[in-house]
């Protein structure tokens, strides 16, 4: 792509940032050329770290004069290859960049460099008597900027939404070096298209986002978590139902007793004695007559037979145990290699969305064990077979991508998404068109180019 | 523009839609050539009333090849000028497109058709014990297709958000023909730019919305309504923040005491006795202990004197009687002759937005009369200036011109919107600049010509 050397790059880029801010030893370089992901050779020319806007347009009206590729990084916790670097190219690590200021109480707003983590943020809220609800399992290490390149979604999405909702404004840094300040933090604003909402959920294939002002809200108050035994997928909807009707869930998570199973395996206590095919963990704000309408709800789900057994947690021990059961899964499964996909379908098909996918894979590979969690109220699935103890990972890996195949068709014929929120970066890319028809594909690419019209932004990533 | 004479466009669109669905008496080209702006000339070769998607696409496509430019038309209640057709343009009207379908109660989504009008749909959801929360003045005649086109608001938008907020998905047809369903109805979807948040509030100029999908919720309960005497715009800000820390709020206006006395020039009673210079109108669900933190928070704004006065709903009729207070304000007003606007600013700089407006106003024209009101926990103002009874009309509208340079120079200064809720149109074109910066609206230009390369989609309107 550029016609200048990698020693001619390394050189003409340094004078542009603060003392040892660009890096160009092997661990640093394999260690920010790439995300969460680690099937993809990393090979960039540079690692930057820029501590100033102006050093990140900097850098990118060179990239463009010299057609040199630009790789975001953030916390480097994505499972879609949206931050690695194969190509010499030169990344853009945020990691310094992660200041909070500007707190407003009034706007309830906050403004974030790119780095900022989100737990740090989580907690800069908390300290001010205010909450920011976008809450997953890396939130200890994610970057805001990630956060809004990816839209991330997680556990809080039922009742506060995606990142998307939480983005008052941004500014951002075009293929061409241009800084845009979208929207100014405006909560209504009808001049024209949204360009903010474009940079949400882009992977860093527009430009860079080098600045976010965050909205803030009231915190919950006194969560009470409720675990609940559903013998059916058609059941578990009625339970969703029922509780939804009559409470504002703050939470409403689902997973398989294969994943209890294993937790059990791993020391952990059933939430009740009787073993369900499918568990729900729902989360709501005790307050006014929360409980005795949470309580009308359980025994509606008993005397249908949707629930058969639950627990409503009565301290804050109790409480954090019964999320501990869902948030470990994750980490639980790690150990057994999983194959994973992130998948979402509208909450009604969802039933019927699993069965085929449990069905397909029952026939073609009866030793594959399926651990199912997820977001039921967002109508988003998590997908993990786990790897047969005695097969060699390469076979395994060769027919979860079969398997992948069959599982996007049945994601098209129930017109779902193939990604549900961890995007689509390099590991989707080819298989985008299962949920985005070609037309719209050029559509995107048409879009990219005009805010990236050399295509230097997270090339090949995307689109 | 096109090669073709208006007869011949007419003969060869005709027989592209039902028996008498292209009109061209001269009653129809006028009253479906514009909206509710009567300001620019009105002169379109046709009205076509598509019954079906697939006519809409025949159309565009020959509109496409013949280089013709395309209006939209909804429920005509515009204020910006952008269902305006003014150069030989066919307009498209989805008034016989006005079904609602295919309710799904676990989803709590609808298929509407683009001409569906709000209140229809409002009062469908309701009929099915849902509620769609999108509420304001013209929503008796409005269509779902234009509100989504300018992402209408209204009066719940502090609770509920903006129409953005409940379009599921989108089916679309472009500036070349091709019909598009996007994000298809999903909560999560996270494959790529999201094309619906590019369409809301494009205003018609990336392509015609034919069917949306619209979310429905659970409808609130109880409503009560609390209007306060405010003496100050500082002390309303603590009137917000007060109420708003302790429920929440599903409403909270404001309006001054001009509007006040325009009311009860028509037989409208004060809310109490006592005049101040503004007053909110809050409205929150009788759930739980709410009236007792409302009773709370109104003793605080008491004690600090933040309010001096003010009235709870006791009553269904009460409580109509007191929003009737807010919502007689614009009809009443409109006998003035009013000079209108719709602004915005992040909601913490209000107090000094409004305060420079009126004294910008007051020196330049001591003799104008200013009516505020508006969405305060929005940022949202509408800024009315009534004509003086013996001032002519020109003269109004030319002083009126130069008050708004002075008043958009205000709004760049606060970094706020032009439009916050009207949309751009023919009407603030020319001003767009006070809000986007040049190079935004290059680049939304940029997008623009990927969805309607020739320039046909309403042409002539916001870029």
């Amino acid at each position: 792509m550029t016609m200048l050397s990698r020693d001619q790059i390394i050189a003409q880029i340094t004078p542009m940032f603060d003392a040892d801010r660009v890096r160009i030893d092997a661990a640093t370089l394999q260690s920010h050329g790439c995300d969460y992901t680690r099937m993809y050779p990393v090979d960039p020319v540079a690692i930057v770290f820029p501590t100033r806007i102006e050093q990140v347009q900097t850098l990118v009206r060179f990239a463009h004069a010299n057609r040199i590729g630009i790789v975001p990084s953030g916390g480097r916790t994505g499972l879609s290859g949206g931050a690695v670097a194969s190509n010499g190219e030169i990344v853009v690590s945020f990691e310094q960049m992660n200041g909070i200021s500007a707190l407003n109480t009034i706007d309830r707003t906050v403004v974030c460099q790119p780095g900022v983590i989100t737990q740090q943020l989580q907690t800069f809220a908390e300290q001010h008597e205010l909450y920011y609800p976008v809450d997953f399992a890396s939130a200890g290490s994610s970057h805001i900027g990630g956060n809004i390149a990816t839209n991330a979604g997680g556990i809080k999405v039922i009742r506060y939404g995606m990142t998307r909702d939480w983005v008052a404004g941004l500014k951002v840094v075009t293929g061409t070096g241009e800084l845009l300040t979208l929207n100014n933090d405006l909560l209504k604003n009808n001049t024209g298209y949204d360009l903010r909402h474009l940079f949400v959920a882009s992977e860093g294939t527009l430009g860079l986002i080098v600045e976010a002002t965050m909205r803030l809200t009231t915190p919950p108050q006194h969560l009470t978590a409720v675990v609940l035994g559903v013998p059916s997928m058609d059941g578990l909807m009625k339970v969703l139902q029922t509780f939804q009707q009559r409470l504002d869930l703050t939470a409403f998570e689902f997973f398989s007793e294969s994943g209890v199973n294993i937790l059990t395996e791993h020391g952990v206590q059933r939430p009740f004695e009787t073993p369900t095919p499918f568990y729900v963990l729902l989360e709501y704000q005790k307050m006014g007559d929360a409980d005795d309408r949470a309580l009308a709800a359980f025994e509606i789900c008993l005397a249908h037979a949707w629930a058969i057994d639950g627990v409503i947690s009565q301290s804050e021990t109790q409480f954090q145990n019964l999320w501990a059961l869902r948030e470990n899964l994750s980490e639980t499964c790690s150990a057994y290699t999983p194959y994973k996909n992130d998948l979402s379908v509208t909450v009604s098909n969802v039933p019927g969305f699993l069965a085929e996918i449990d069905d397909v894979v029952a026939k073609n590979y009866p030793n594959f064990v399926i651990v199912w969690w997820g977001h039921i109220g967002d109508g988003n699935i998590h997908l993990n077979i786990l790897k047969p103890e005695q097969m060699a990972k390469e076979t395994f890996y060769a027919d979860c991508k079969v398997v992948s195949r069959q599982v996007f068709q049945i994601v098209q014929r129930y017109n779902g998404s193939i990604s549900a929120e961890h995007g689509v970066g390099l590991v989707k890319k080819d298989d985008l068109h299962y949920t985005r028809p070609q037309v719209e594909i050029e559509i995107m690419k048409g879009v990219k180019a005009v805010f990236d019209p050399v295509g230097i932004m997270n090339p090949g990533k995307l689109v």
